[in-house]
């Protein structure tokens, strides 16, 4: 398999840390994207990701598949023993929530903030912003982060009692929040001290460095 | 199993017809959340859904999922033979990719577009609204009109050569352009036929009376 990515990225993380979760790192090659020159935006990558956003996982059989919920469930059926997305009915649903949950109320919220209220990725690649609209999800990605701080007084995980696709996605938003320097709340405790246990997990941890070259 | 919904809502669409794909209708009971007095934004309803949306399924155990994607793998893996998510890791992947990127460039798109840039649910409602915001959002969908006939001129559903969950998402989308009278550019032919086929489908068809009282 193929990962189109960008290293450091919040969202190129989610998939990452998949790949490690599942021990598929020997499975997959990177190829980096140049985010900073808008590769991402260019006829040539639109015709493998409609969207325009990385990451994108390339098959075997040169079929393409984006957005990272996608990828995760793609990658977390490949042994039949589901780890990230859930095995009952129960966990599927709270996973599934829990992820978006944190997509709209975090992680993407903060990406329209740095497209639109920050500089960005430049002049050349944000062809259109909107500043209050930005500043409007920043506000809101700050709420989010509180949210998920109620959710973590009351239980370890994102979702329940075990590790998931949702407190990776959450992990990705705090990723992000690092990158645009918007602070996690002080009183944020619970949610700070479990991204403390986060960042313990090798997954977590080796993320960035997992596609250097491992054969060289 | 009950579900909070608006019988008309293009998101309550998305899970009352996984309801009925599944057979599930005996099982459910609904009950209706007006939208246009603004309960899904009181605490009350946000208790149940932070994100301040329908539809949400609860569960016997109290237990409230939101999110229509979550809704439907709760309800297509409660038999143990998922028919709307997808059986194998590719089928999977695809579903997920193709239904997320049905909202993304579709129905969520033209979600902000009515609450932006149209009166939407009225001035009580709607208290903070971003014009330029919204119509930029009304032509990304309306490109993602354009995108989606071009996938159905190559394949006779959404995400391949069944039915799922993509297809929901897509039906989801073209009913809300119908509710603010968002014309399907003329040149989709095979976008239009499509939904022309879907909307013989019975779990289609019967959407909005499924929740009548049928044991009255």
């Amino acid at each position: 398999m193929k990962i189109y990515d960008w290293p450091t990225g919040p969202y190129p993380a989610r998939v990452r840390i998949a790949v490690a979760e599942k021990n598929l790192r020997s499975r997959v090659r990177f190829e980096t994207v140049n985010l900073f020159k808008g590769e991402h935006k260019k006829p040539d990558f639109l015709a493998k990701n409609y969207s325009g956003t990385l990451p994108v996982l390339e098959l075997a059989d040169g079929t393409f598949i984006a957005e990272c919920t996608a990828i995760t469930e793609y990658l977390d059926a490949l042994d039949g023993a589901p780890t990230l997305t859930g095995k009952t009915p129960r966990e599927k649903g709270m996973i599934h929530m829990m992820s978006k949950r944190a997509e709209l109320e975090m992680l993407d919220a903060i990406s329209v903030y740095f497209h639109h209220a920050t500089p960005g990725l430049g002049p050349d690649v944000e062809i259109y912003q909107n500043a209050e609209w930005g500043f409007r999800q920043r506000d809101k990605a700050m709420n989010g982060m509180r949210y998920f701080n109620a959710v973590l007084k009351r239980h370890p995980f994102v979702a329940g009692e075990v590790f998931s696709m949702a407190d990776i996605t959450v992990i990705g938003g705090l990723i992000f929040a690092g990158l645009v320097k918007l602070p996690v709340p002080e009183e944020c405790e619970a949610l700070q001290a479990w991204y403390a246990r986060m960042q313990e997990r090798p997954s977590v941890k080796n993320r960035v460095t997992m596609s250097d070259p491992i054969e060289a």
